[in-house]
């Protein structure tokens, strides 16, 4: 039971969506960098919600409050504690949740293990609104990261069946990263962005919501990152990204293609370039027998459509025991895909950055 | 850099594939479980090369001598320590291996991070044959899972192009499961392992290798099992399965499936079923924010083919940084995919005790 | 580097002396818990500074503001956020410790570590005041103990000269032990608190400080409490309690004592009393073989003298590196000793909690 | 339930007393550190029992087996394993110990805490032997921590009556911590010897046993070592420390002696000494704010007596529930205290270079 994660950066993420506050507190930084909250805010404006159509019309005021750690802009090397307070909740709306579980939510399985004490407000500590915290501790984590040479970006690789290009694995270098992440809707190919509004807007009014995946790649890692068997880049990427909500498959370069590949199409050869070694294919995605190749980090994630439809679904009540048809209210997102690509890129951040320790 | 995993059992996985032995320390596991120790053979018998064409044609002798933790067939409360004496290793054939790297392999990252020092006899410490301990430590969680109703399978859904049935992500029992397990050739549908082996066979003659991917459910699992956040069953089981060589993808239920869904196909809803709580469908793998719904635990993962493949590969010598043709000698696999079934069943043992612990 | 203590009870501390806040996260709490918010209160009262000329002129508001876990004063299972807004704080007092370190305190190894960058205003992150955040959560851990039948009481052994009784380490009880927390100043026999409060006032007119020693005992825990080599309860409750500002040693039972004694002397008997298992004496302090013995767990530890104290002390100046006499500014406490106490016990309880989940 | 410490470097130990082997694996060790094996040998036989009076007449074998992680001498950076096998073991001695719980031994919590299902057999996995495999790994440490300039020594500083003296905190150097470690009996004067052999004598001859104290120092440490809050010098070594047999105490500097001290007495002021800080006195034990000061880092260990003792002591039957008098037989040591010298020595370097890593 457990919302901390990390070996020498511990990640500790707190709240639920409509108490006090949330927040986190990363304990393990270096002291002595400098931090651009300006940076930090642009960051967390790409997550907030309230922007876009195919987002939730909430408005999030998502200010973090620095609240140890920091001294004149500069880490201290003391845990840096931060918070947002809660503001702007409508908890009328999540009323009949604790009775009738919502369909593929945390509900259910929740109600059982907590016993019902656990705070179902808008999610509670499941909330999606928890991974705010998460982007700041990756802006933080990029900030430092860069400072290293090592650039970290994302993009909306699909939504239904709209699908954007993909990063080139091989060649995918820093200016292509902050390109698209400096993007109000991250994708590669702009002419796709049409579509995939097209297909949220189809969702939407529907009452519908739809899935995505999402492609991130990480650039400038020193060759021979990650430790052994259990402590490699891709146990703990996929350990940190699982832990987003509505993340349901991680897969590293090739992935699942490579159940269909041959070894002599899959293997990423190497040759000498201007003196150097390099890679004449990266299917393995920048990781081999779990370490970094020198060649870019590159996976994706998929996520599964919101949970949180209006169109009436089959549920039980269970205070009764009897079936009942829910009508899921509030506001929701129809896609939660575009404003999880700074989590992604956030929590990809984190982790790396405690690998680089 | 790490070879442990786990919170409340620790697993340690020690060996090299040419050095003295292989084996492994479980601390924390309960007291007085009686081991079944021809159980332990027959799981283990499963992983074990030499029997079969698709497998390579090294025979390793793979007896596990128990050095502590147990006592009269039962174990003892202190950590069991095992080990597994290596035999009939043939160091010659990876006398190049150093200075070039085998493309899709960890030598090149493993020759910057060790600056030469690790062995690199057969793999040594990322050989697959450090996969054993792990089956032994599985069949050891699989013992003690069984006595509290919990029953793990998987099965070869993919080899090239040749697929197996799915499992039914929402009716698979504890029997399917067993019968899936007690195969040679663990495949739902027996007809579709003539076209596995024919794609393996004609990867093995061309000297070249083939890719896969493995489909595993967990039965019997209490709702409500797994962590906030960084702690939940997919966080955990994707960080244990990554840590297995080939593993390349791990997604849960629909997994990147998702991606094309809309919400209204994807969740699964409920309905009262003899009196219980039941799910209509499985889409998301028996796990929803992280936490058992009830459902069978399901899920895939991706192998990538075996990258020791003897057809000519460009590589580069790391001595004289000057391209060369590497021609892999030696005796591999040309799929691991059948050989990791248990492996696979095993790290999902392994992790699901400690989760349960 | 970490502020972060435990395995299923994680609890992250943060803040700095002079920061924003102080607070802390507990994470893996039981959901359920009904928490008695006034009591508390009381705990942190005990703590709090400025009643007592033995303790710094300061008052500190030390008001917890819960952030989250915790809805309609029972516990959620989500983490369990706190924070104390800083106030009263004379920044100027501090001018000159970045370069003059003061002997004794963590002035200059946290100079060399954290290269000037850490906040020094007030100790920062190395502050008594940080025990503040241990004092709350000690103070939820007690209650879940209460409720398991354990109890939790210390009180001040020595300071200087000065002694109270011992407890009597094999018939300690619940209501004794509640009967010394209680009190305003906490020793068991009364009449030795004059001589304390006398040990103190006379440093305290000098400018200067005085240690001491603190003796706390358990009551309750089940026998085979604690784990196996390094996760019995000495080593979780050792490095828990040097966690604690001052703290610079650690005994369990007879401790020291031990060294010039007798194994006939030393052994604890056994007997059957009231048809149980009884010790005849308990020179282990409630542990053997790094478990619980059934009878209390008692131990001392021992507190060294406020380092900031008001005589000239011989320092040196890091920017200078010329020799340099010290004067100390600010209000200090003559001695932490009797406002260590609800924090030895506080630091107890959260451990005993983790071992106990 | 854990024999498993350290962060980078994590050691695991297994084995019990009269089992089929003993060892431990240590993961996390970096590559390319050339072992001397014979000193490993010297550090081992300093443990070794049959040598002398003061230890039991048991003669064991203790050599270790590498299994895994060193080639040609040199660790590989895989987990480095290691086996000792079991022999000339007597188990007829112990048969009662199941009923009969020897007092002040684990036996009897253990039996609550393992249903008797752990191996009682001289002690089990709570055997002192199993301190052969932390004098092996702390072997191992000490190279390592060598090359970076860091030594460690201890020696008996105390057995019953008898006091050695103590260490110059401020001014132990390598050179006298290689004396006293090289020394057959490891007291700084010599004078003493004669007067701690007849106090142990005295206590053999009576079938007793006598307890004792150990003084440790480590020199060359970094000004700055160690973590925030719990992650200590203080913390880190406490914890491993209490894992050892016998431990009942542990002291950083002037320890419990600080309660009678004043704060003018107790600080450690700073002067300039060629050039560089040096302290004028080191009460604290060269550990401030759990950093390392650039002092000694000096500990005292207290350990009890032998619980094994030939006179007739008072127990009760577990299986009749009736008291009983216990005379235990086999062969003990009258006084660990010599013989736990290299222990300390030895988990207070793995310890050291888990924070160094």
């Amino acid at each position: 039971m457990s919302s901390v994660i990390g070996n020498k950066i511990k990640l500790s993420v707190f709240g639920e969506s409509h108490g006090e506050a949330i927040g986190c507190v990363i304990d393990g930084l270096p002291c002595g960098i400098k931090l651009d909250f300006d940076e930090i805010k642009r960051e967390m404006a790409r997550r907030a919600p309230g922007n876009d159509k195919t987002a939730t019309a909430r408005r999030e005021s998502d200010t973090p409050i620095v609240l140890s750690g920091v001294l004149n802009d500069r880490t201290t090397g003391a845990p840096l504690a931060m918070e947002i307070k809660n503001t702007n909740t409508r908890s009328g709306d999540y009323g009949n949740l604790m009775s009738v579980p919502r369909p593929s939510h945390s509900d259910y399985p929740a109600y059982i293990k907590y016993h019902g004490n656990n705070d179902v407000r808008g999610g509670g500590h499941f909330s999606g609104r928890l991974t705010a915290p998460i982007v700041f501790a990756g802006a933080v984590a990029k900030q430092i990261l860069k400072e290293k040479g090592i650039v970290i970006g994302a993009h909306i690789s699909r939504i239904g069946s709209a699908c954007d290009d993909h990063f080139n694995k091989n060649t995918i270098c820093e200016a292509e990263l902050d390109a698209v992440t400096h993007k109000q809707f991250a994708v590669i190919n702009d002419a796709v962005e049409a579509e995939m509004r097209a297909c949220v807007e189809a969702a939407r009014i529907k009452g519908d919501s739809v899935g995505g995946s999402i492609e991130c790649a990480a650039v400038g890692l020193p060759v021979g990152l990650g430790g052994n068997m259990f402590d490699t880049i891709e146990s703990r990427l996929s350990a940190a990204l699982f832990g987003i909500p509505a993340v349901k498959g991680v897969q590293f370069g090739a992935g699942f293609g490579f159940a269909e590949m041959l070894g002599s199409e899959a293997n990423d050869g190497y040759e000498i370039r201007n003196g150097r070694v390099a890679l004449l294919s990266n299917n393995n995605g920048g990781v081999l027998g779990g370490m970094s190749s020198g060649a870019p980090v590159v996976f994706s994630v998929a996520l599964k459509p919101t949970p949180s439809i209006s169109i009436p679904q089959k549920s039980v009540n269970l205070q009764t025991m009897e079936n009942e048809t829910l009508v899921v209210k509030g506001r929701h997102d129809p896609c939660v895909v575009p404003r999880a690509v700074p989590v992604i890129e956030g929590i990809t951040a984190v982790t790396l950055l405690d690998l680089m320790m």
